[in-house]
């Protein structure tokens, strides 16, 4: 049951999409060739193997242009498709398939990309008890849509932005004069709801924040050997996430550290879309 | 002289993904621990090798924080920084630079990132004549600053919309019944100011189209072969361009065959962010 | 088949226009005075004859207010209506027909207008091969929608606004040093599916431009006898658009010099509404 | 002292106007021709005589794409220029005359068109103590502009919306079941401060109003000696509005009947843009 | 028949809540507990005896989470429902209960609270023949809705803004020099369909404003003695308004010395929200 | 050192308040009355005892009208103004003070009322180590600025809304079956830098969620004895917030109980506007 996309969070971003598209004179080659009348069916075909996110995100923008367009999903949000599969089905009026296309897959193959390697990743964990989450290195206007890509997969969520959670970086420190009297300003002043997590890169510094108690430490750029060192150090006593530069290959190798959480910015700061498909074809009855 | 970006463009989206990081609460850590008449110098570093762009952008989130923020450029935009160098130096509160740091690397890190990618892309065309250009395969909302990043790199526009030009696909092609009544609807219809392209599969449809007289020749998918008889057959009454799952790896191979224009969706909807640092250092007067 | 308003370019305006009528408290007279369940029946009605534009735009208006409006059409959109003649019928809430009738009929009106003055002047013109278009010299937020209501008229769309294509005016050629240096700067910076116009006073420069190979030149404000020059010396190396002060009087003797397009700034800036009127009658159950 | 504009009800539509314009490339010619460090100096210039309205949301144009562009008023808003007369003179980046010139004229055509048809009639009524006002047939969005415009005209203002005053029409009355019951549910529900109008017909109906102390009157469609007859009906008792199809030819002759306004819907809603240019010279110092 | 909310006033102001509430991640608890087919009744109950204002307003919460969802409304708009009396009823997804129940309680609880407390001080007055009217001290961005909510209660609504009447305070006295200059300038100033009232603090200022034939006279801050004086001394020739101060207890002494209103600030900027509650109950069938 | 207010979070409501005020016609009085280039100064006063809150905020409404404005604080944000004192002096043209006076004092008001409520319920439970936190019954539109004056009143913030944080209320609960079961989902699908905060009705129900190790549990409506049990049984494993129906005069006796924070939401739906004057001279000089 991941956490679902509201249509308030989306249709105005779907809306944005299609008139960032229409310009002003519309869909020139479209409306000079195809009559208004004219019926038509499209399939949506993952090209390639993948999961499956952001479908109701995608057919929204068919629905933006012709409100009567019935959409026929073929497979759930979540589940993963094979190379070749249809994973939703339009009929609308062939127009606004034609007008809508792009705007629907570029939402749906970002997404479809997004939570395919999140699965990925996931998958090569697997057995070891870390977890995946995501960053705040989303693209500016999407992060909503683009951490929900991220549960799809299978991940999970790290801070929505500056004002859910503490997270205490480097400079935070240095500004501070130390880990312990940053921590103290924030607890003098931030509410009981938030949780406070501490970017260390030394064991001593890990020390120290365990020592504060805090619920999450964040072990920056270091080796493996470290992380293990560290993992031992910590004995449960707070979440351990690991961080920095971290890719599909040396995940798993990460993750045998025994840390509980990697972070992953490239999840949705360098990901490849997935490739899909619009198949389109005349329908008998207008 | 590359075309350049408005303010009036960018400047909504920048407080837009400024809004979406500070959430309700603003960023609780920074505003914890940093006094509000603290100031620091942060500087923009390249953590590799790589295409300046968006610096514009990236530098005006750090203003609409703190309005007497002053930014000095160390390197102009387009200009092919290395890895290490700093590109551009912030003198501002240090809240601010805390605070806006991950929207400004995020927007400089994916343009960056797009403009890096094409300049290699033109750079192993180099000596063929071929032209590298995007698509509208862009990220919703993000159109304009995209293309804005593949001129920065070297690359041309495309059509910015559906509205800009004409491009007559394979279902246009098929609802119209065939290529020449597909074209005199275009003619009929749209103004005196559009350009016009057809997308075509086969030498017989590029004769057609070439004997219509458009102004552009779409060829899809073709092989490398089929791309030599096509210029060859072609002899420049209309410019072709090559289209469908080319990869910096083919590009040349494919702009060897004599094509005016190589489009490629990957430049703007699967390439990597650059990889870019924000180095922070208080400075001593407040 | 005229290209077509999309929904989604009109409604926001639609209820920006409601909005700017309602202020804040509302319909005064017609709350006071008409209960909320009472029904009614309005008639659009054409106090004179002219060209149908906008009638999907005008009648929106209704519906925003009374979701379950029902709306006959009683004459296509772009047909002529003789004087009296009933366009469309609008059966819902008394309060609504009586409270969105000034919005429906001032954008109606000026779109009317529009279209009737733009398809008197291409009739004028029968016979002689010239096309009529519009400019840039819109009403500030109502460009589309004048454009469609001159395609409806049966002109054409010059550019929608700067970035659709290029023309290069006087201070241009100045700036640039020249017709020849300004065309080159253009082809070195601009894509390849953007066509350019040049903007020339004298026979010189048009020799000038029509060498550069030039889309489309603009003949500024010159006499008829110099008109008939030109076109003589272009002999359809370009497209030649006469421009500059023509008034339907003087729009006949223009087209008859031979040039292909005639653009006229007052079909979208000085032109009249067109006089429309709405009835309204109760129905008899509520 | 006419009551002026805020910036704060304009910036909003300058910024519409100018991405409208922009679209999505930006100005193509301009970007591609001229430096981004010329800088040039335009005047404008009022080709004929008219009275000049909205010189600072025409000139707040230019600011948005310069904002270092010193702008000179050569003639303050509200005076009557000459034919050939420079109204403003404005020093900026050479780029942003030339872009932001078409929606400075749009908007300063139009505002100075109102106000030069407003000043006309106002005049040619002098000496009747007949006051010119306005009506709602306004364009959609730019309301509040334009009733500034007939304002520097010397007009008046009539209603700004339908919740700042009642006026009962035919339909109000139709459906209410005649004046006196129409007036009595307003006079039940309306706030204090909001004056009430009715519109009749009839020297009977006129009656009727004035006996129910009503604050305005407005005559619909009378012929003149009907209007000198309700003039001398109501001495005084109710304020008298002439209104339905005047034209500045035959405005003089209601004026003389005595009523107290007359109301012009053609001043805003079919008024010809005043013709202004914008001469652009290359400043020698960058 | 009290003057109505329009949808077109509200939708956007429900969205903005429930964006504000759902934040980022939208409502974490209900997402995670309760399946997306589940479904529920809610039962909206007024906690304490009270004037139902905002019904449409707050139950448009649920349907812009549930298209689906039924309202059934179990008391009218404006009526005195008692303690723990169910005004009305929900049934839609169980999540669209949950999540949309704290901004649809917030709006109702507000207008409600505002309804009662109008009601109560207009019941106070009965039998004085002085009306209760709010003022401009309203919740920024609310102002349309808490007048509404004055009106429910029974009160009078005075000035929407700064621009539908005048009102000349003791500053505007004071740089006028003078109550007759300040009315003077109005009167050669505004708009013939707008009224002028005063604000005094003497009776011979009052007498001045008498003389002027100002429409409404506010009364400052005057003791019960000199309102009884400015009454006799008034005698019908203006509406005479109190305000300054007066609260529910001192409210019935002020209109018994015969002013025409009383004006209280507190009705809408001090007054309590309204206890209302959601019950929630699964219902059998999904 | 509160955690402060963006600009970027309230220029937006600063600005529609402002249009709110202005309507179409702006303030009419003012405009008529007061010339344009006449300064004034104008001082803020408080006109009881209180807490200073929103200075930026209300200024901001003067800088609005008037870019060239200067305010001068005579007190920071914070402090405890006396009866009768200034807080702050603006400095700008009359036309601005007039006209942004009304929406500057309305923010200052609610947020300075909401900031001195909360200082007076935090004195009230001096010793006894219980915090005072608001909840989410805010104003649709203010939550950030409300929220903000509670913690300038000392208080402490609860969830922001329903995304930063999990609280598990009555009906969660049900209709997850139990606390057990709804705490499992929770910690199945929220990511790991969220709180989990358990409402509950009995001390059994407490114990369920103690031996769960949520991080706080909300003891709803409990009596003394029951919240002084609930204390002792509780022990520290999870902090304990007492809710439901407490007031300022009840609060002292249930912090004394040892709970670690009390809600209130009356803090926001339910305080009363601090009754704040603007005092307005003319300058001798414009």
């Amino acid at each position: 049951m991941t956490a679902p996309l509201y249509p308030l969070q989306y249709e105005g971003l779907v809306r944005e999409a299609l008139r960032e598209d229409l310009g002003r004179a519309g869909d020139l080659t479209t409306d000079a060739i195809v009559p208004p009348d004219r019926r038509a069916r499209g399939a949506v075909v993952f090209r390639r193997e993948g999961r499956v996110a952001g479908l109701d995100v995608a057919l929204a923008a068919f629905r933006e242009l012709d409100a009567a367009a019935r959409v026929g999903l073929q497979t759930p949000e979540g589940h993963d498709a094979a190379g070749g599969e249809v994973v939703a089905i339009v009929d609308s009026s062939a127009r606004a398939l034609l007008t809508a296309e792009r705007v629907a897959l570029n939402l749906l193959g970002r997404l479809s990309g997004i939570a395919t390697a999140t699965r990925d990743v996931v998958r090569s964990l697997e057995g070891t008890g870390a977890k995946v989450v995501c960053t705040r290195k989303t693209t500016p206007g999407l992060r909503v849509l683009e951490k929900y890509a991220v549960r799809v997969g299978g991940g999970g969520n790290h801070r929505f932005g500056l004002d859910d959670a503490v997270l205490v970086k480097d400079n935070h420190r240095v500004l501070a004069g130390g880990v312990a009297a940053a921590v103290a300003r924030v607890r003098a002043h931030v509410g009981h709801m938030v949780k406070v997590e501490v970017e260390v890169d030394t064991l001593d510094e890990l020390r120290e924040a365990l020592d504060l108690g805090v619920d999450v430490v964040l072990l920056d750029n270091m080796t493996l050997p470290l992380l293990r060192e560290a993992v031992a150090l910590a004995r449960g006593r707070a979440l351990l996430e690991a961080s920095g530069g971290i890719t599909p290959e040396t995940a798993r190798a990460v993750a045998e550290t025994g840390v509980d959480m990697i972070s992953l910015g490239w999840l949705t700061h360098s990901v490849r879309n997935l490739d899909v498909a619009f198949d389109i074809q005349p329908t008998s009855l207008s």
